[in-house]
């Protein structure tokens, strides 16, 4: 079958490097000494990424599936039946961490607030010091909306109400600068297939080893147990069970890419500029963004069309697609809006063709509107 | 870094095709009509290689991860509180079954023997009629040995006792002959990179869909809800959560060679020879297989090295690993035993290459010894 190169403005699978799909083209035995060496390279250099070491007391847990598997993970694991948890939720992401936690029936409570706005650092500090919460559970970049969460301001409150601060960071890490240890955030909780630009199938947590270890109550899932997990990676440098082993390929070489681009500075560089080209372009076709400028974040916009006329989502979706351009294909639920994502192997260049795509897709609809 | 190509004489990850690999060249949205077209199709040719279809009552559902995951999943969904499930275990894998038994706190009994014997189905019986047994779970061929278990008679059994059947048939699907229907087996698990011959990362479940969707107690994750992927899956035709795109490209185009090598059929008669001409050879250089011939599969197979001059595992896979030939590298643990898998892109000829390695390997550690 002849498939149409496509460019991804997705929040993940997004648009990978040729050359880190060609690194896929091995087999490696997944408990061989070579591989065994590339999953400990990885694991070092997330957590450079992340901005500590090993001896600062962080150590990278590897896990199999979607970012998703990688949270239910950490909450399932970490969360004992007599921790308190809170979660502040201003998008779907934010809500699924509550699913999780009550699936798993946490001791929990959640503080929320519209998508398009931040919650109050002062009413997070007065929540967790009335209830004697244990944890705090936040998300950094809400990819719902491109809305990027004060996770520091609230690191440093969860550490004055002595809570454990767990931070799903699955759209921003490798792509906005990040210093675990200071924040601090004990958990830390990301993706292969985001800012990294490595393919999907592989999720990992920056843990507090410390912390992690010490945990003695009963693990609620064999596959999803962070602990063992990590117990595994560290008695013989491998997965308890089959890990992805072209996904870890292709994983070492994007994250190769990421150093060559300047690291996570030089790669917020780009989105950065990706993130002005596309804002100032979608103004100029009538657009609006759907979150105040000074809290978005470079990784993906909402944008609301109300007054675009003839604009119909569907049918917008699909002249793209046909452009070879492919946009994230859901609105949001309560609002006028859809979302493209400025992050992956994507350029100015890129988000330049995508604009006159959308243009022409415009013209389209309102000729047939007519 | 310049790798050295190998070939992987393992139960996976194996050794795939050069166009299976290539097919990974690709990114393609998650939710884009042309991926869910692909999970449509991917779903289809699952339930024809299990021998049924949708109209019978069977429909595949995909699952991020190992297939621990998978296995997971199944019993984590499936079994409800009020069940009772007997674990028929000779082995590594029937033993997993029972440690996902235990962590989620099922009713469960485990009937084992050792791992070069199959259980008797007359006890199988005896135990399923007196305790009142709702599920009866045993593994189809035994990675840990390959032994082949006899789950068409099990299957029978189970059936005259109303009992639900659940098969790890991870190293057997697509490599040995399954008629789900007939035996019936309600839920058989499998992954995309044994038999099947893709890339580690995805596993499913063939599952009687009434069944499935009947069940009625609590979800005990939310990742490896069984029941909710299916409810996912069928609507709107895409995963929950982000699928590892690159990995279903691998198995679409591994299905089609799969097809193209004579189906299920054609698979196995490969996989004879590989097994044929691997046992034929091992026993001319003085290796003893550790399970009786009738008993074995052709998928992988355990040898003892008691007798052999000058043997020491490790330094045995070193010297085949420095031959560009990965065996597994794990020994079993009762016994001077080792497997070498006969799955994957392997053809008799590279059977004979590994001949002519290990018998190189052996003249050296017998030369080292002197």
């Amino acid at each position: 079958m002849v498939r149409q190169e496509k460019l991804l403005f997705t929040p993940g699978p997004l648009t990978t490097s040729a050359t880190v799909r060609q690194a896929m083209q091995f087999d490696l035995g997944s408990r061989d000494s070579e591989f065994i060496r590339l999953i400990a390279d990885i694991r070092k250099a997330l957590l450079r990424i992340a901005g500590v070491d090993s001896s600062q007391g962080f150590e990278t847990v590897l896990m199999q599936g979607s970012g998703t598997f990688a949270v239910e993970a950490t909450l399932s694991t970490v969360i004992a039946p007599s921790d308190r948890l809170l979660i502040l939720v201003n998008g779907a992401y934010g809500s699924r961490i509550a699913d999780i936690a009550a699936c798993h029936g946490l001791q929990f409570e959640v503080y929320e607030v519209p998508g398009n706005q931040v919650h109050k650092n002062e009413i997070v500090d007065s929540i967790l010091r009335g209830k004697k919460f244990t944890h705090l559970a936040a998300v950094h970049c809400e990819t719902t909306t491109g809305i990027l969460n004060p996770i520091a301001e609230w690191g440093a409150t969860a550490k004055m109400n002595h809570c454990e601060f767990i931070v799903d960071a699955m759209s921003s890490f490798g792509g906005i600068p990040l210093d675990v240890a200071n924040v601090p955030i004990h958990y830390t909780i990301a993706s292969a297939n985001k800012c990294l630009q490595g393919v999907p199938g592989l999720a990992f947590v920056i843990a507090n080893r410390e912390r992690l270890m010490s945990l003695q109550h009963k693990p609620r899932t064999v596959s999803l147990d962070l602990r063992q997990q990590l117990i595994g990676l560290e008695s013989n440098g491998q997965f308890r069970f089959t890990p992805p082993t072209h996904v870890i390929l292709a994983l070492d070489k994007a994250l190769e890419e990421l150093i060559d681009e300047g690291g996570v500075g030089g790669r917020a560089g780009r989105y950065h500029d990706n993130h002005e080209v596309l804002c100032c372009g979608m103004k100029r076709l009538g657009f609006q963004e759907y979150v105040d400028r000074e809290l978005q974040s470079n990784i993906i916009t909402a944008f609301t069309y109300t007054g675009i006329p003839g604009f119909a989502f569907s049918r917008f979706y699909q002249l793209l697609s046909d452009r070879g351009m492919v946009i994230y294909p859901g609105k949001l639920a309560t609002e006028d809006c859809f979302r493209i994502g400025n992050i992956g192997n994507l350029f100015p260049k890129d988000i330049g063709s995508l604009l006159v795509a959308i243009e022409d897709a415009l013209g389209q609809m309102q000729s047939s509107d007519r």
